[in-house]
């Protein structure tokens, strides 16, 4: 496997531009960072201007990705350390329920890490009996951010400390999901959690950390029954933890996923939240849990539902003229794969969020009243399901 | 037809982050520009922060998409009018040699203007017998930048001056032609010009005028035979007006259709050329003329000879895929197209450079040696092929 990848750049001063919103971002390698500038001649080819670190394939799956300085005993029960423990079931947990529903076709599993610390474990099911592309993947990055990073995310009280570059973690599981079947909708999680290391040089910074994610599905045709499981899932995992998390994370979904230049979501939403650190931190680990567990309830008795139903070549096409929406979406105006692809991330991580196939038609629109009108309409007016 | 466009802003202060750079930009709406910032509310979408001024469907092409002012007996021999001429000729002319190859399909046409002046016609062929999409625009826009972008565009030498908003004029005609046969490439040509009017309120500031464009195409699969003629052809048309303008363009062209992300370029060049104003403007004109008159010669002899090709779907899959890696380059980098889309071009104009349908295979390598590998490893290490 090509292993070009994330760059932990602990050792360089100089960074692409950045900022702690590009850090959170809903993508599926699950978490892209900028890399250092490197003006070392590179015989590989024109990236010569920024370095990539490579990752290592490795033949298994690690324990823990994390290093061995936060793997000991004192911080086995660490938020890293759960964080962690939790994502890699939720991979789990989703590719072994996409299975079952393949019946056959398994996940293909690349595995990596890097010497400095972290890794990461992308499986894709392409070509599959009920999926065109399904995509898993978890990553833990261990980096430095540049202080004006930290000193952004921490507000401007701290504007008169100075300093140096901010060692990160990170980690995230991430997922795209395409079936074949134009009735079955594609769907999309990420959840993810970042943490900032104490700096050395300033005594008395805080730590800090913050969780992101959500979970939003994208269907071709609308059957409301879907449609309203799909939110009562996503709404009772949130109303666990606070009512006024499915409101905001629903409202913040929609604009989220709002595809600018055609004045459309990509979707019909679902929830998202990002930077969340204003609740405590066992509250929001055990949210994200929840929420990861969601997927497959939420998800996958839709797909049962819809994988076999008749179709025709004009339900095909109009999938694929969605889907090629979804490519419009990511590689517009997704956070993570325009800041990955700028940056270096593992390419073919960042663009297994694409489907296998999409389509574009010249001034394409939908007869007002038809099924694809209708799913149209709620993309462009996003409405209350339950 | 739906008409949200590009806009003349002529009336406004407020702009969107402009640069001479972004005017330039080959594209298929041709020419494309900021627009005024617009606080009103707008009841018909999102877009509301941002107006749009329409363009007004026309039954009709008219004569000249020129201002009265700009097409009295004093101007019609001035480079405005006759780069207008130009292009609609070079519309023409493309559009029915397309026609002469499919045999019986047509384009549809879409006629538009505005009220200040200005205004294009846009035409697409789809799912025809030979070509999947065929679209080949014409647009003359009338428009204000700001200052900046003016200074920028003269040099430091007036950065003393304070000229306000500079009225500009820009026309272009812009194509991307993508066959059905996997063996047939795809091609894309762009010629545009630009011109200021004088400044009135700085006594003494000069027109300034700028030509750019280029032909360029991307196969699936080499043919030599194909890319010999195709680079022949683009440097007899260099050659009649300067030896070192195909070097230099074919250089150009490499350098900026590259995929950064992928270290590939999309294609097998062409020619390409930017804010090119270093040279007589007549000669310029003349040679824009025969770049684009070099259209039809360099690329229809090559669709006749590999149209009716028999190819298997493992080629087909392989056309899509690099149809994926084309999408990847307008909506990641071509600056017209991420321009465009984020300040509100004519959205299906924009977009029909993206072809009919496209692929994306995870972690897809090409076997060492194939025909795919010959291909790729020509946009990985663009070649001398004259």
């Amino acid at each position: 496997m090509a292993s070009h990848s994330l760059t932990l750049f602990s050792s360089s001063s100089t960074f692409a531009p950045f900022s702690s919103h590009q850090i959170h971002s809903p993508n599926l390698s699950t978490v892209r960072f900028p890399r250092p500038i490197n003006t070392k001649p590179n015989h590989h080819s024109l990236r010569c201007s920024v370095s990539i670190e490579k990752e290592v394939p490795e033949t298994e799956r690690p324990f823990t990705f994390l290093r061995d300085s936060d793997d000991d005993s004192t911080h086995s029960s660490s938020v890293r350390a759960r964080f962690e423990a939790m994502i890699r079931a939720a991979q789990d947990s989703v590719c072994e329920a996409i299975e079952a529903v393949e019946s056959g076709p398994k996940f293909k599993e690349d595995v990596w890490s890097r010497p400095g610390g972290g890794g990461g474990i992308s499986r894709v099911l392409q070509d599959g009996n009920v999926f065109e592309k399904a995509g898993v993947n978890v990553s833990v990055v261990y980096g430095v951010m540049p202080p004006e990073a930290y000193r952004a995310a921490k507000g401007s009280a701290s504007s008169d400390q100075k300093p140096g570059p901010v060692p990160f973690f990170a980690a995230g599981v991430s997922s795209v999901l395409h079936p074949k079947n134009p009735f079955a909708p594609t769907l999309h999680f990420n959840y993810r959690y970042f943490e900032t290391d104490t700096p050395k040089d300033v005594p008395g910074a805080p730590r800090q950390w913050w969780f992101g994610g959500g979970t939003d599905f994208t269907p071709a045709y609308i059957f409301e029954d879907d449609v309203k499981h799909f939110h009562t899932i996503q709404k009772q995992a949130c109303d666990k933890f606070d009512p006024s998390f499915y409101p905001r994370f629903k409202k913040w979904c929609d604009d989220y996923f709002y595809i600018k230049h055609r004045d459309e979501r990509r979707g019909l939403g679902g929830i998202f939240f990002d930077d969340l650190n204003d609740y405590d931190q066992e509250m929001l680990l055990k949210f994200s849990t929840e929420c990861a567990n969601s997927v497959v309830p939420a998800y996958i008795p839709i797909v049962e539902k819809r994988k076999d139903m008749e179709f025709t070549e004009k339900h095909k096409a109009w999938q694929q003229l969605r889907r090629g929406r979804y490519v419009e979406f990511n590689l517009v105006y997704d956070r993570g794969t325009t800041f990955g692809l700028k940056t270096g991330g593992r390419i073919e991580s960042i663009l297994v969020s694409l489907p296998l196939s999409a389509r574009w038609e010249y001034d394409h629109k939908p007869e007002e009243g038809t099924e694809e009108w209708k799913l149209l309409d709620a993309c462009i007016n996003p409405k209350e399901w339950i």
